[in-house]
């Protein structure tokens, strides 16, 4: 697969690499609206620098990884289907609903290969989790926690043009959610708190929250999210279920432990996502890949961003009210 | 202290132990509604029997132990109150508020050393995160999670009798929550289930339940129940902080481990509550005779009964109405 | 069980607080040389001071419990013997084998229940070791690892008296070897250095030492002992077998974790034996009795404390001739 | 850094794959007396198959990669040196010390870089131990235990041309205790069994073995060996010293944790080296190109798999001799 990549910011550069080390996909060219970060990421891997627009038509781009900033991504998925390029977007499609649904149509109009940026379905723990849960380990599952804390919070002009926690953040959560609670959601409820860093509460966020989710046949989810943790990245589920408890528990990156002077001392959890999902790029590469050459849906797609879209929607008004929201009345 | 036990049945004779192993206490006699079952823990003990109505005139009792079925608690703690005995009541008061409110009037025209038997304060390892968190070790609380799992659910008949899974099993969860957080709940939100035994649901009852407390300044507290782990008692608080975490994980009888056919594997926890709170039960007794003789306030007192019963109908309004409930709505 | 106490020191009133905890026994008698120590005790357990040498003739006294300085063992342990009396005799009976042997005699001679305070056997932990092992939860046994450090090595003059590591220390490991290897051992090689403290050395000792064993046939045991863990009292066993592996992993106060700037902490061990083998101490005084009352051999008898001393002969001979020593050829 | 393999065996591919990798490497041929293994294996990374004989006189190789079989190794690496490449070499360079002083003689006069496969040293759990070490953390190291298990006992024709266990498996931990102890080792005592697979013992070695070191300060160092844990790979490391203990601890896969039926389950270790030690072979190779292009010492010489053998020879000869062998007496 002959795969461009528009953005080479951060995450741009994460994929840059994971594209690199996949023995069956070439980097075919990079694009960033700002020349010199695509140069020196092209430079970096023996590529090409083609202007964002000329992506699209270039003869020699079997596809497109869209890492640009959140604006450009619902213009640039469109344009990537109806080149017939099959396209992995970072996540979200879009902040508000109407967009996605507009760039979903134009996907069923142009029906290409189409995989969203849910990076942590790749994860191999969290894959390990869904598997073991769909053989029937924990037997029927009742409940669900989902912990999700980032080491430091993002700068206020940063959180000003996220969308908010809910669909910067939690997105990956209530995807989490949906893929493993694996059944309709009906109710959300949420509760947040700017506890952390004031302006973000100027910025008019917040930046502690907890929001439980109810499924049709009545099953619990817990997600717990904070903007900073002093310790790192603290990326925890745990399933529980009548025949027991699967916990997928923070990594570090050595098991040493040293005991002494302030107790039986293990890591600190891996510091952020390059570190903690350094795998699930590689495997999302995998995946879509694969997806592309088997002409089969790749394990997260477009409709699964409107859905968690949805419900973060859901948890911003029901923030907003005070009040829990039926996620039928989210459209 | 020269301690009457009124009530002989299971947590009755955990109370006669951690008693009888108290070097300051002496179990001055028994009651019970059933004679047998009293006869047969005092001569274990050797003690006297007495009928119920005996003991609160008796003129070689100091204390009262109140470990009767629930519907007698309000009755006896005002006549050990009006007979001048301290008491230490077994939670709750009542399950009503007017009735427990009623009771707490005849402490303020009677005032005796009144203990609430909130076992789990007394808990060597709650106690320790409890003053981790006062001595600054996470910096300022930010968010609570308190998972509470029962091994097995209670036969469908007691469901009936226990006020339900708010009143009767959270109830010890809304008063680990207070006893954390520390500063007023403003808001409750429940989420509940029957997804563990169909009778409960017919009897009225959820088997399964998610509650979320926010505090004045904005703290969050997630509270898990589930009336069946089928790996025993489930009990464990995580705090979480600017500064750090503390998790209080489950105890087990041993640290053995074994590495082999299924993994590593380490014991599950210890099955029930005598197993998990024996030190509590015998630590609460330490307290009660402190407080007695030093005339100061238990740890856990009769007004936190009331409270921890508010939070619990406050989630049972939240459940019923589908809505967030202001605490301050709960009278 | 009328059970009177010789010697009133740190490992006296240990062993009061267990029998004083025994549904089962009383403590008849306290003797100490030194008779202020003596009545202390016996004014905290309501019991009588008896002169030492009054004990053994006392008929209110059904055992003796031998909790002395070393060098009287063997003395009170025979006239016990000879007296009817039942003893349970603090480790070692002598230091040197001839006065062992000779201890053994008389209890041929006199056959009473004589119990030897290997406390270990009776720790929860170890004791269900010894039984999955049994239970052949590891298949065969193939190779086993006894790590034991105390927190804080002896004063010199300790050293001195107390007949060297092997004697003084690490003979609780050479019977937790015999117990567990369950067969007969044939080699012994030892290596021992003095790192901790020179003045340990200076007194003709070493502060730290590793063992191995071999048995008859073939299994491997290796034991590591250090004067000085600054993390407290380091008490493990791992056995390794053809089905697996089983660990007994040190015990902690608490099962709080905390996260955050030093890592993911956990706390250092009991600190030293007083607190690790509590329970120890009195399920022996529970073996101690059931082999009295039932006529059967306790856990730990005074052969074992022979062989163990055999092991630690055998050990400080490898060391002091730096080769590899028969246990034939120890006698 | 063109780099010739050769060997295209199991150890010759893990090595092609971690080259493959390095972006500053490339595979410029592969050598194999096997042409249809070297074939495959040069097909798959798209270079070219020579005779092993023409790698030395080719002017497209800069370095060799000796992964063929031992008895191959010191021809090898002396026609390497000769040839003036710079050679990785597998251990050991062979199973006898008069030959593998010979060939580092020929390095002597014909000075290439020459780094040698102890894979471990460029574990990165191994690597943080020693340096966590090396700063001060334990403060004086006194003991280290290394404990090295394979999952499953070779084939007996395997183990006799193996050179024995000790030089075919304990060599590595011989290597890993004269790296962590960074002293002279003077003493060393070794005792063996055959307690899994007789046909091992009737090939005159033995599958079980526990070893002990004492270096020049009076460190002890205990090496356990088994040819067999059901369980998987076991390798672990304890330093134990005047400031605390670090344990270099198992990998799993994942950190996933089941609690139910068996207990609390996490996984078994990693199966066997290749799951292990994949980054460590990485990294071998960045070490190898980093010192030849920087012109210093590899962190593995050829004279470290000298000092390895030494100790393998002394260990044969002490279990052979049953008694404690002085290094100096292995010449």
């Amino acid at each position: 697969m002959r795969l461009a990549l528009i953005g080479a910011g951060r995450i741009g550069k994460v994929h840059a690499q994971a594209i690199d080390a996949h023995p069956e996909v070439t980097l075919s060219a990079v694009a960033d609206f700002h020349a010199p970060t695509a140069e020196a990421l092209a430079s970096q891997y023996g590529t090409r620098v083609l202007p964002p627009d000329a992506i699209f038509e270039d003869g020699e781009v079997d596809a497109i990884l869209i890492a640009s900033s959140t604006p450009t991504h619902a213009d640039y998925l469109e344009r990537a289907a109806r080149a017939g390029k099959a396209v992995l977007c970072e996540k979200p499609i879009a902040l508000d609903l109407a967009r996605t649904r507009d760039a979903l149509q134009v996907l069923v109009a142009h029906p290409v290969t189409c995989a969203l940026g849910f990076n942590r379905r790749h994860d191999p723990q969290f894959a390990a989790l869904k598997q073991s849960i769909a053989e029937g380990r924990i037997g029927d599952l009742e409940t669900l926690s989902i912990i999700s804390r980032d080491p430091a919070p993002p700068p206020a002009e940063y959180v000003g043009a996220s969308g908010g926690l809910f669909r910067d953040m939690m997105i990956h959560d209530f995807d989490m959610a949906r893929w493993l609670l694996d059944e309709p959601i009906v109710h959300v409820h949420a509760e947040g708190s700017c506890l952390i860093d004031p302006s973000i509460g100027e910025a008019g966020d917040i930046d502690t929250a907890m929001v439980t989710l109810v499924t049709a046949s009545g099953r619990l989810c817990h997600i717990n999210n904070s903007r900073r943790a002093c310790y790192g990245y603290d990326q925890r589920i745990e399933a529980f279920g009548s025949a027991g408890m699967l916990q997928a528990q923070n990594e570090t990156e050595t098991r040493l432990r040293f005991t002494g002077e302030p107790g039986q001392v293990e890591e600190t959890p891996k510091w952020f996502f390059l570190e903690r999902y350094a795998d699930a790029y590689r495997r999302e590469i995998s995946d879509f890949v694969g997806a592309w050459k088997q002409q089969r849906e790749p394990l997260a797609s477009a409709s699964d961003g409107l859905e968690a879209l949805r419900l973060a929607e859901a948890a911003e008004c029901s923030l907003r009210e005070g009040r829990r929201i039926a996620l039928n009345d989210i459209h």
